[in-house]
């Protein structure tokens, strides 16, 4: 087939446990398609890989290494921080990937990642069309925030879910051994900016047979200093100690971060810390109680050690359905996770226009935060539950967790422009 | 057997994640004996249960529940940070503990802590013998921070081990993704004020098929910024990338905790923060790198979920040799895991009077550090690496390890005396 187009794939934003799983589904799908599909180049760091034409032969690396990637957490490729600019502001750096594209007989572009790279992705197949090269445009959804709209979650949701759920479960049974002479409350401040979901999964760590004491403080609820001591005052009163789980976007009546409490040093420097210690700190001050808190930052996401097997399978289906609809002639969409029942659980792959999914965040519905702003509710919980079943273990050697470093070999540059990236 | 005598035992000081798999092979092991040792009462909240008569009675625990402590992080019945003072200055507490001991027919004392513990194991030792109360007094090694004497290791350390160098390894991969546009530094603050084994750890998350730019910075090497800095600016300038693993117990040229910054909010309180902030503010400051920190706190001693197989079996031989050991008529002895060979790693269990264990502590030896102080060396990581290794997976329902809570049946007070413990 003379004609036979070959497929870019670039990983965006915050990488997670689960995204190389994707790119793992995406590649071997490609593979099984050698007669329809050339080859798959990945952008070195995401899309600058592709304005720099800096590509990566992923047909390079071995059928094992490839199959590697769904157990190894990270983006294999390399991801970026970088947002397109609008067509209008910087049409250079799309008539660029055009060219770029050109250049390497590039037909397909999955584009692996949140909200800004949905949009990424549906400008790039609006200009395709525009400027007369025909590209098809397929995004694979992820994302540690869960907050893509129509999918029913996103890969990366579940395995951290799993881990902090874990985490705090494992910490309140320390805190609970602990409180009679020491430690009475554990603060662990979790990732999510703008929406509760990470924050939510902290509530998963108590169950009708593990009853565990958990206070949790949600982005989407402003904090009140005065009711929060109330609830952590009851629930020490009760169990004698108790966990407290904090978003990162908490914010106090001014709308201000809590986390940005104006920190300075002996010199008078502004330091910047975590939500965690001001939090900590605030019980010490209001109800003197003895505290450690943990931050868990990028040991979250990135801790595929502890995965959910169905968010692994779900990212390595996102990969492979992305690779289907291409070859089914499809353009400016992403495959989706459709729940089919939640007991047991069951769900299907389903597929989204991009232009119902860009620049739309999907928040924790009202209904999923308990009335006193710091439980999750039943409906919530039955909406988390299957999202962190199920365990998928890496291969161990010599006590830890083996993860594939690809080879990452470029592609012969074939233009003789250089682009800079801004 | 009219005159078989009942144990005590207690859990002492900072919990681990597999203390209960020290408590399971002690309580397996005295019911597999029940013809030559009675009941095995546990000390609520450790010692103090035994001050204050709040014994449990663990014969009332199911066999499947017993067992499940195998599995199970924390202190199933309850740790105390509590050291017994010396015979001259409180008498009265070891007077009390014999009446306990006494009213309860118990003559074995088993105590599973570090080495605060060991050392009121040896004192309740020799004060059985001067009251004319016999009771052979065993103590249990448990210490995340592997410090106690003679045992080539400490039950508790190697998960702790196994959890940082995964949990060092999967940030690792996660910094190099994003360090082309975004974070170059990752920080993670670690346990072990006095003695860097657990900052050790971080330095096995690199190896030969896997190498990663890793900077630790030891409680025994003094802080030396700039040294420390173009330490840093060297990793990022070959990789791309470093991650730091930093001891809480890092202390400034002027004997001060790297800690204890004096940090002040906008309202001129004194707050407490962790290490990581600070050393990765001084980071931005210096190198102005862009920069991620975590601490890992609980979340690192409570980790069973990610348990090294070779810590939690020789946890469990700890607690049966300690039956073993008592019912051969020892006294103020401690099991021990003797070392007989690195690679393939083979122990066994030896023992140790208590009077060469109570109150040493045992450092890193020097040799352990690289000459830079940045490092491990090659001989640290032949006796790190055995200890890491093996998974023990607990049990999961619904996406969650299942860990065990007891019922903790208290037994009938005998005594009509209260005491306080203060």
């Amino acid at each position: 087939m003379a004609n036979k187009k070959n497929a870019f794939y670039a990983q965006s934003g915050g990488v997670t446990a689960v995204i190389n799983a994707s790119a793992c589904g995406l590649i071997e799908t490609a593979r099984a398609n050698k007669d329809k599909i050339g080859k798959v180049y990945a952008g070195r760091n995401g899309i600058i890989g592709a304005l720099t034409e800096d590509l990566i032969d992923t047909s390079k690396e071995s059928k094992k290494d490839i199959a590697a990637l769904r157990h190894t957490p990270s983006g294999a490729f390399g991801s970026c921080r970088y947002k397109l600019k609008s067509v209008e502001e910087n049409r250079r750096e799309y008539e660029r990937l055009i060219e770029v594209f050109e250049a390497h007989n590039i037909g397909y572009f999955f584009y692996n990642g949140g909200g800004d790279s949905a949009d990424t992705c549906l400008k790039v197949s609006q200009l395709s069309k525009k400027m007369g090269y025909p590209i098809q445009a397929i995004h694979v959804p992820k994302t540690v925030d869960n907050d893509l709209p129509i999918t029913d979650n996103c890969p990366g949701f579940g395995s951290v879910a799993k881990y902090i759920a874990t985490s705090v479960r494992e910490a309140s049974f320390d805190v609970r051994s602990m409180a009679k002479t020491s430690t009475k409350v554990f603060v662990v401040e979790v990732m999510g900016r703008h929406a509760g979901w990470i924050a939510a999964a902290g509530g998963l760590a108590t169950t009708e047979d593990t009853d565990l004491p958990i206070v949790i403080l949600f982005p989407e609820v402003i904090f009140d200093r005065a009711k929060f001591m109330a609830k952590v005052k009851e629930k020490v009163d009760q169990y004698g100690y108790v966990s407290v789980v904090v978003s990162e976007g908490v914010k106090d009546p001014e709308g201000k971060f809590l986390a940005d409490q104006g920190l300075m040093d002996a010199f008078g420097h502004a330091q910047l810390g975590g939500v965690a210690p001001v939090v900590a700190n605030m019980i010490r001050e209001d109800l003197g109680l003895k505290y450690h808190w943990a931050v868990a930052d990028y040991l979250q996401r990135a801790a595929r050690h502890i995965a959910s097997k169905n968010d692994v399978e779900q990212a390595y289906a996102m990969g492979k359905a992305a690779v289907e609809l291409a070859l089914k002639g499809k353009n400016s969409v992403m495959p989706t996770v459709v729940r089919k029942k939640d007991s047991p659980y069951r769900w299907s792959v389903g597929e989204a226009p991009l232009s119902r999914v860009a620049n739309k965040e999907k928040m924790m519905p009202k209904s999923f935060i308990s009335r006193d702003g710091f439980d999750i509710t039943p409906k919530c919980r039955k909406y988390l539950e299957p999202l962190i079943k199920g365990e998928d273990y890496p291969p161990y050697k010599n006590g830890l967790p083996q993860y594939v470093m690809l080879k990452n070999v470029a592609v012969e540059k074939k233009l003789d422009t250089e682009f800079e990236v801004k």
